[in-house]
């Protein structure tokens, strides 16, 4: 059957996360509900990454087959007219051969979460960022984000539902930088644990406001003890923005 | 009596504009009457720009007195805490001295106008941007941009309900820059007449579409004619930026 990729922004606000849950609508429904309209077939959508509830993505990628060649141009379209009273946007689709998976093929991820450091709640930003009214140092944020990077038990930044087999992660990326009240912190690995970005963040807030020194850090880091870590950082900071699927 | 500046962001969707009118809820209204709450004082707000309906501020900055000298900091939290229904944030409040005026003191203005130049309907920018399909070729947009620099007669530009006295406004700058799929205008003066960005971005739109020539572009502008003028950009494209009070 023919396989098509498709790449999708959309704002998590009001969704149960990417995946379908009986608990409530999700991204992945939405955009099934709209490609068994225009093609007439049932199809699951696989995605590269399960965004949590609230969690937005400027360009989650996912695949589908259905059983005839289509213009990829055309489902576009057709997927944009169909999901819109949502926020979700498809920005492209494109055929792939068949061995392509959205989520196994995936070579690197990349997240970006975004602090709004001010004591003025978000305004333009409402739902888009975590807004923390405590001053954060993130150049002391950078310095123990570097402790993360390469091949490491993360068990201190795991949710417990976490299904993962293992704890161990290999982290490419962590570049913490401001612009004015903004801060990004961009993260980058071939996969991440359950709530490890958000779990990261938090705890790394925690050296920035000045209340845990970097060394504090690298022990909670190395206890590899959910209960040693700091926060979750809030889902409404974090967007899936990337997939790589070249080596 | 005491007088106090202050900076605002908000988001204008919802809202008649930055000014009180009769037709619905204003920007201006909903801050008065927080003031008038949390001060006990009926007191007028003077902002430095009037924004139209569904255009965002940034930077907004207006100024009041009031008949007590009260702390800047506790003020700011009393409009936060406030206006909080509303997507309106006071960034700052600073006393000044009772000559200071947000609108007749200022002298230059900057508005940005954002547009989305993509076929997906904007979604994390929904409200937020004008979303245009068709390719804008930004780089003669900013040829055209170029030849309103300086002192000129901008009735091609001007609305039919615009009050100020002259049509004669000189403008400082006019830088458009593409990432991505977002086009970024820049506009710098001392003042502007009503509907003048929007009007100057909506004809540079046909230039970026190859609709018209910068030749067409210049002429139009020359004819002193708002009927020789293109289409009023969107409103939700733009966005009042920052107002300097230095020389």
């Amino acid at each position: 059957m023919p396989r098509y990729k498709m790449t999708i922004e959309y704002d998590g606000t009001n969704f149960v996360g990417w995946q379908r849950q009986k608990s409530g609508l999700s991204i992945q429904q939405v955009l099934e509900e709209a490609l068994e309209k225009f093609s007439h077939t049932q199809t699951l959508i696989y995605g590269a990454g399960r965004t949590d509830a609230g969690v937005h993505a400027y360009a989650q990628v996912a695949h589908f087959d259905i059983p005839y060649i289509m213009d990829a141009f055309k489902m576009q379209a057709a997927f944009n007219a169909l999901v819109r009273p949502y926020p979700i946007g498809v920005l492209k689709i494109e055929p792939v051969s068949d061995d392509f998976h959205a989520r196994f093929s995936a070579k690197k991820r990349s997240y970006v979460y975004i602090i709004l450091n001010r004591r003025t709640p978000a305004v333009l930003d409402f739902n888009r960022v975590w807004q923390e009214g405590r001053h954060l140092d993130e150049k002391i944020m950078q310095k123990a984000a570097l402790l993360l990077l390469g091949k490491h038990d993360f068990s201190t930044f795991r949710d417990s539902e976490c299904q993962a087999k293992s704890p161990i992660k290999t982290l490419d990326e962590f570049t913490i930088s401001r612009r004015g009240d903004y801060i990004f912190c961009f993260v980058k690995a071939k996969s991440f644990l359950h709530h490890q970005v958000r779990n990261m963040v938090g705890s790394l807030s925690l050296v920035g406001m000045g209340k845990w020194s970097v060394k504090d850090f690298q022990q909670a880091f190395l206890a590899n003890d959910r209960t040693r870590g700091g926060p979750t950082a809030p889902a409404q900071g974090l967007y899936f923005q990337s997939v790589s699927y070249e080596d």
